[in-house]
């Protein structure tokens, strides 16, 4: 069943509403809908509804609320130095896919990509078209924001929003430290909000660490394995999900 | 530093040694290695080796061996349903970077992708390639196998070598069953080997569900947001390691 998001509130039971011109494109021309098919739509505050076309297939009304847990017990903003070519896009649709609630990017020291103001602008848009897709397709409550942040400093004054700031940091790994990350999780309650920051392929330089750990920020090793930089934040949401979801 | 993989066993301390040939052009040609300069070199059976360019500029020798816990407790093989493009490559890379013990595909029912006999040739060497790449660069102790079965009788064949056999089921996911793959982790042995089946994008037909249960196979949910075919198979990789390294 395809799903889509609407930034209005949800209306009544058999209150008719109208999609936005570009969903509303997708279902009626590209997917041909036809009238009574079922579709669920999201409204905000994450109202999942599940409604039906109506038969002037233009518009649609709510049958009736869903009740769904299906995101994340904690809310996990992942925060990765801008990596390579069109990584940040595979990890954005993968880290919505996860569950990530929020994304961000920042220009890391050892980032070889380097973005001016009107390159930001444009791929955070395609970005966030990336995230609206993913979170359609895995059936999300809501669509994670993606943000290219325009020096590490604006990373740093966000600590403060985070109930944890964890940074996946390699030379942890190297060294065994593999307790860090389990503790974390264990120690978060259900509704906390959790920062996780990833250095971009060349890695996290020390002045970062350095300077991510004066604002309270604490090192997690991720396993005895090198991970690339793309495929750590995606450990880390498997993680959660498996801690908070499946095991708990 | 650079890693490499030998088939030879591994030589005594300051015995001297070649790689292979493509192995050797990329030390000495294209990272134009210089006397005395470290790699790890992984020999058969998993020996980990510090070892040294000599003065020749052509072999190496054995420094000493080093004891690394690298690989997964568990042996974990993934048999995924033959995906579209390159997302058989993609799983590759990645599911060899999480610590994945053997790659298998298999041509689900629902599998979009047909491979003739020549073709499955031709892209199980770039597979194994891929693999090959992919454990060097993340220092693992082996190179996982990748395997295109050429029917899905010869999955069902293979079902008696594993101690678990598992079944990622997107609707098991959606009724809710969320404990089968906690409990499946938390009842396995250090050393046991795992099988964990996931569908193409289509997803598992359910013909295919009454075969492999049939033969075994239990069906586990992932939680309950619904990911792509590709993205199923690091998320059981990465909450093996989690439960396994960082959390016990």
């Amino acid at each position: 069943m395809q799903q889509y998001f609407s930034k209005q509130a949800q209306p009544a039971e058999n209150t008719d509403f109208t999609l936005d011109a570009a969903d509303s494109y997708h279902l009626f021309t590209v997917m041909r809908a036809q009238e009574n098919e079922q579709v669920q739509v999201v409204f905000a505050d994450k109202k999942l509804t599940l409604s039906a076309v109506n038969a002037d297939l233009k518009s649609l009304r709510v049958l009736h609320t869903l009740e769904r847990q299906i995101e994340l017990p904690l809310d996990v903003t992942i925060a990765v130095g801008l990596p390579k070519s069109d990584k940040l896009e595979f990890i954005t649709q993968k880290a919505t896919e996860l569950g990530a609630h929020e994304i961000l990017a920042y220009p890391a020291e050892w980032s070889v990509t380097k973005l001016d103001a009107k390159k930001i602008v444009k791929k955070t848009e395609r970005l966030n078209k990336i995230a609206k897709g993913a979170a359609e397709q895995s059936k999300r409550l809501m669509i994670p924001d993606v943000t290219i942040l325009p020096s590490r400093k604006n990373l740093l004054t966000l600590f403060s929003q985070y109930d944890q700031v964890l940074v996946a940091y390699e030379e942890s790994a190297k060294s065994g430290e593999l307790a860090a990350f389990a503790q974390s999780l264990k120690t978060a309650e259900v509704g906390q909000k959790l920062l996780v920051i990833f250095g971009p392929e060349g890695g996290i330089s020390p002045d970062e660490i350095v300077a991510f750990t004066a604002e309270g920020a604490s090192l997690i090793g991720l396993g005895p394995r090198i991970m690339r930089a793309e495929t750590a934040p995606l450990y880390v949401l498997s993680a959660v999900s498996f801690y908070q979801e499946l095991l708990k």
